[in-house]
């Protein structure tokens, strides 16, 4: 038994690989695995359309929303969204990490002037700023990164942005929190997170906003073009859209969006009172901008944190190493990581911290 | 038993789905399905090396080479083509069809003069038009579609375009004829045809052409970076390249490209000589011209192409059905699609002819 801790692309339900092993030969009795459906069949269509229906189902998508299943990851959405929802050319993001910044670049490289309109980068990230209660209404959009993958920060309260369409990559806590749908204008996400395999990009956009986009935007940069064409403008990622609505099955069978909020928030408490009370590991995020899904930590110094990995990997623990760039472990707990995965990470930091303190 | 004549996504090698049926829940002991592998672990990172390598042996890639995975198929390849490699903003394309037009489209959409330099459009392409012996020399490159899908046609001999970069299209005939590598300066290709399932797109490009664009492009568009990141720039579609290294595996098997061209060309040789002799069924397509891999046919009539398509599904010959642009028939015969299925597919043809003409 294996608990993999990775940041993504991250562990799957049981059930659902279970569930896909059955059905990859041969899907419903139609002599054809998923992969060689042609997308233009009524028997993926259904697939699609049952993927669709999930979604807006446990999201609660409203009527005025689009659902696309695009590719190229939330990287290729931090061009898509400046290109699609240009009207000014000016733009505002909230700078919390490696991911923002990433996103900031990218709608500079197409000319546009970026307002950062809030910023922890002088407190290291470790923390969601403070959001100012006012903006600049000439703002094309406000963009956020609901929860920061490498900083382990997340919103627990989303901005209130008027008129100003509110962009969300929300690539690292879909589905896993109670963020309501109709407080955002877009949200994108890749998918090898909590609802899929890596190659299908989710985004889910208001109606209104399909309109912005010039007709001389590429025609696969064009989320108008794919919502027409209702996300079979090129052929999708068939299978990785099938993996999606076995994950989503299965998450309704949980309980839904509410049921795996508290099944994380306990999870995700466990682990922060276990470093909290730790003489040997610490978390160094703020507790008031805590993530559920993404949790890094630290020992006393960089030697030991080296050991606990290669311990922890002794355990089947695995993928603990925290990103390069802040160093020390990080535990990625998304929506398939059970429990007991939790429980056998605190046991083994127990474990390596009481060694360490008899040596 | 069914086959399956999709022109892609298509039918994929049995044993190569026997295999990832096998391998979906466990990985080689590993305790993780390969969709859960983080894309920076080690043991992810010999399934991407592991492709590479088939790729290069089998296609017989040459070192100055980069194999990139990308990922939105050939239609994104359509614009990232005439980015990367932009310096005069001229640029040639041979019209061949629906897919050259699309790819003309895109490049007129980014502001580049295109000169046609050939094109089939007065044939109905339904032939590979001649090819000029010279061109404009200031042409930033040339770009061909190798195999037309929708008309059914395919070069048999390549152009040859001196120091203009030759860039082609080979979504629907890579790996399945004998074209070198070296012909050809870049080549893309959905992988969703002969190489795997749909959400991989594979790219080989020149590396001193790698250095063309300019940085102010958005970086998940420039080659240069893919190249400069392995193709882990972000996160990778790791479940569809780790597919992709089964179906190389089996080709190579199988005896590698040559073996698979003479196989090719055996299925097709079979129904066009069956088409070319039945009083009832045709192919539209110029000899000289026809496609290995996508064979358009019609009969007497559309009514009767329609009870045609009808009667082949009840014998469990699918997706017959030609494009809607074009009408009639079209059987896909790519790498994975069996000699045994070309024959059901001319059994049923003979039948239905036969009961026909007793009519």
């Amino acid at each position: 038994m294996v608990y993999n801790f990775s940041a993504g692309p991250a562990m799957l339900p049981k059930p659902v690989l279970l569930r896909a092993q059955q059905e990859l030969g041969d899907y419903q009795n139609s002599g054809m695995s998923v992969m060689e459906m042609s997308h233009r069949s009524s028997i993926y269509d259904n697939i699609h359309h049952q993927t669709k229906k999930l979604l807006k189902e446990l999201m609660m998508i409203p009527d005025d929303y689009e659902i696309l299943f695009l590719q190229g990851g939330a990287s290729l959405q931090f061009t898509m969204v400046p290109l699609n929802l240009r009207q000014t050319g000016k733009v505002g993001y909230i700078d919390t990490g490696v991911w923002s910044k990433k996103a900031i670049t990218e709608a500079k490289k197409l000319g546009n002037y970026v307002n950062i309109l809030a910023s922890s980068q002088d407190k290291s990230y470790q923390e969601i700023p403070p959001i100012p209660e006012n903006f600049p209404d000439d703002l094309d959009y406000i963009h956020v990164t609901t929860n920061n993958t490498i900083e382990g920060t997340a919103y627990t309260k989303i901005p209130k942005t008027g008129k100003i369409p509110l962009v969300a990559d929300m690539s690292s806590n879909i589905l896993s929190n109670d963020y309501h749908v109709s407080d955002f204008d877009l949200i994108y996400a890749g998918a090898q997170k909590n609802i899929g395999p890596a190659g299908v990009t989710l985004v889910v956009i208001k109606k209104e906003l399909l309109n912005r986009c010039s007709e001389s935007v590429p025609s696969m940069m064009q989320y108008a073009i794919h919502a027409k064409n209702d996300s079979l403008y090129n052929t999708p990622p068939t299978y990785g859209i099938y993996m999606m609505s076995l994950v989503l099955e299965w998450l309704k069978d949980f309980g839904g969006q509410s049921a795996m909020l508290t099944y994380n928030q306990k999870k995700a408490a466990l682990l922060y009172d276990y470093l909290d009370q730790s003489p040997m590991f610490s978390s160094p995020v703020k507790p008031s901008s805590r993530s559920l899904t993404n949790i890094p930590f630290v020992s006393t110094n960089a030697d030991n944190d080296k050991k606990f990995i290669a311990y922890a990997e002794k355990q089947g623990l695995i993928n603990l190493k925290g990103h390069r760039s802040v160093g020390g472990m990080r535990a990625s707990l998304y929506n398939a990581m059970p429990l007991e995965g939790v429980q056998a990470l605190i046991q083994a930091l127990d474990t390596f911290e009481k060694e360490y303190n008899n040596q």
